[in-house]
């Protein structure tokens, strides 16, 4: 079966892109082009000018490429079409195929787990990709790029051989187990277990630098009615690159910003909104705007400096002394004046938002998982394996130790798709845009 | 200087296509590659998969492909990067060659600007590239491809090729005017003229049937409140493929939806929403209302068969009877009967529509010019050279009559580009989309 799709943006112009991958794409697309490359032995990698031809309507002058099995993107045979970016010329094209015997549209994420299932990338790879296509700041560009480029596989193979050689050492042992052999004593493969752990952890606390590096810093904006809150925003707004959300139409009722700052995404929440609609479904907004504080990297507690609130938040927090080109408020370190109105202080706000959360220069770890899925995975082999470590110390015989240590392993095997089920897998390319 | 920009559509997605235009560009953007590319030789139209680097650092696993001089879409030396379809690292790469030395974000409609300096297209061809990314109808599509095959512009060169005649005969007859020499008859001058003009004409004259097939037919619903015309806007949306505008975030005061039917386009307008906003400022509204009927082409008056309003409008109508499953009404032959809540009668409808203003089956005709600018230009040429027949007539000398025909052939030329101004050739481009 082969698949097809529109693999760039859907809309109108210069150039769109149709991709299609499977046995015998060649022979099938080479019958819509002009008499000329229909009729000679395609070059690989090579664009050819030529004509889409439908019914003997020419839909478009295109250009068209083959890639040869085992030299493609997904590994099989495929093809990509260079189009005029018309919609309906993509309509028209892609209608063309499908209508065609063993030709359907591809599935989200097709082309990539085809890919990964054709062994030219491995699950975490093929996370990254998403990842790459939505990064919306260099930190989740790097991180999703390092990712991509194997830097996570490469720690995680390197942890799966430690927790192999674990695996050999108790089998070997459980071989000769008859014979009362006894070649690794019990404290040394403890050690090696605690150095896996260790090793692991490294990730598992890893994730938080991970997640801000892919998703950004979730800042909230809390403080009494009128102190400043979206003018702050608007502060932030006017002096930095705007990210524009792309869920045009959909309802927020959490009023979401993004900038970027020193590489970082700072998503900016505006409580604001929350409150101004308490009063319709009261609960439902203190219930929001509550998550929201509790979800929030760091929380900007804005106040009046004419006339500076009680109130007190908890987490980690910056008040913000709003108005102070009207009134002068001395202030202690985790404090900051600021002027929506002159500007002065908002600046230095942003990067004091980074350094907080941060407290370093943006330079990326192998470690810094960004994903929860691989969290959760990390927590559980760690969890496993110290079951693994408990049976040693009750005494227990090696091969109850061995199946924990086989479940760590398959746990582990999760993250790189080894041991991954269909159902998440499937899950996970659901996730992509189809075309990709 | 060398012009970039990206060419597909902006958004996430699997590929992005980047383009570049001009002397020296594969030299620069081989600078950017891994050392294996950098170093060979390039050849051209060939798929390269390869890294594009800037400082040190990947930016992205990439397909790059060469063009050269005289063999690219502009005619200049061009490369297209096919990058993941992130916008960062669109971002990132355009950035990179922005801040090089003799490289520039490209103008909207740049790249097929070039093409048309560079005699690789007619300025007719050239508009039929933006009428073919905008097309939204199978009529839409087929106008615009027709003229950018070039159709339209043999059919003009036929007509350049008959005032070229004419000027040949009343030159020739001015080199002998001295010696008293009459080769042609003034008669059969003015029979020639007569017949450019009615060749001329039938452009003239295709202008509606062009504009329809590409901008499609528009449908006013007026009617009063409460007869149904947002049932009817609903109904004919059910059944049909609706055409997403992708204008999202225009404020738009008059409500338009698009179906398509027969391959034609349907603009429908609901008055409705203007009536609602009279009371806000009433003057405007109606004349807005007053306007979109006059420039409707078909009016479907909607009335409720219970209760029919004695209004009458003029223009092309069809009067809606409907609520037919409450009430049977006699209708006559420009009327049709409807229930928008059971369905009855909408899709005969729809075909009426297509019907009472086309009077045909989708069959384009080179004739069938499309654009305003054409139009014009044609009605002007024709004019000049009724003004040359009234020349002859009125036994001005040939001089007089050559300036007139000289005239017409320039104001012909503007069509094409021949002797199109810079400032509407900027403008026409201008309406590209960027990396067009």
């Amino acid at each position: 079966m082969i698949i097809a799709a529109l693999a760039s943006a859907p809309g109108k112009a210069g150039i769109s892109v149709i991709r299609l991958s499977g046995n015998n794409t060649v022979n099938i697309v080479k019958e819509y082009l002009s008499i000329e490359e229909k009729l000679q032995d395609v070059e690989y990698n090579k664009l050819y000018l030529t004509e889409f031809i439908n019914e003997g309507e020419s839909i478009d002058q295109i250009t068209v490429a083959f890639f040869k099995e085992g030299n493609s993107y997904t590994g099989e045979e495929s093809a990509e079409i260079f189009c005029h970016g018309s919609p309906i010329i993509v309509r028209k094209i892609l209608e063309a195929f499908y209508l065609e015997k063993g030709i359907r549209e591809a599935e989200p994420g097709e082309f990539t787990q085809k890919r990964f299932m054709n062994g030219k990338m491995d699950l975490v790879q093929a996370e990254a990709v998403i990842d790459l296509i939505n990064s919306e700041s260099d930190a989740a560009f790097i991180s999703s790029r390092e990712q991509l480029e194997g830097g996570l596989s490469e720690e995680l193979k390197k942890i799966n051989a430690m927790l192999i050689e674990l695996m050999s050492i108790l089998e070997l042992e459980l071989d000769f187990a008859e014979e009362d052999l006894d070649f690794t004593p019990n404290e040394e493969i403890i050690r090696k277990i605690d150095l896996a752990v260790e090793v692991i952890n490294k990730f598992v606390v890893g994730y938080k630098k991970g997640r801000i590096y892919r998703d950004g810093i979730k800042v909230a904006l809390v403080g009494e009615v009128n102190v400043g809150k979206s003018s702050l925003m608007n502060a932030f707004l006017k002096s930095d690159r705007v990210i524009v959300t792309d869920i045009a139409g959909t309802t927020r009722d959490i009023i979401e910003e993004k900038i970027e700052v020193n590489g970082y995404l700072l998503r900016i929440f505006d409580t604001a909104g929350i409150r101004e609609t308490q009063d319709i479904i009261e609960n439902e907004g203190i219930s929001r705007s509550r998550k929201l504080i509790e979800e929030a990297d760091i929380i900007l507690h804005i106040l009046d400096s004419t006339n500076p609130s009680e109130e007190e938040f908890l987490g980690n927090i910056i008040k913000v002394y709003n108005k102070c080109d009207l009134e002068d408020v001395i202030i202690d370190e985790n404090s900051v004046k600021i002027s929506c109105k002159t500007g002065v202080g908002v600046e230095e706000l942003k990067h004091q938002i980074v350094k907080k959360v941060i407290d370093e220069k943006l330079s990326y770890q192998p470690y810094y998982i960004s994903n929860i899925r691989h969290f959760n995975i990390l927590k559980e082999t760690v969890s496993q394996l110290e079951q693994a470590k408990l049976s040693i110390q009750e005494g227990q015989n090696n091969e109850v130790v061995i199946v924990d240590m086989r479940q760590a392993l398959d746990t582990l095997g999760e993250i790189t798709g080894e041991t991954t089920s269909m159902d998440i897998i499937n899950n996970i390319f659901g996730n992509f845009c189809i075309g990709k």
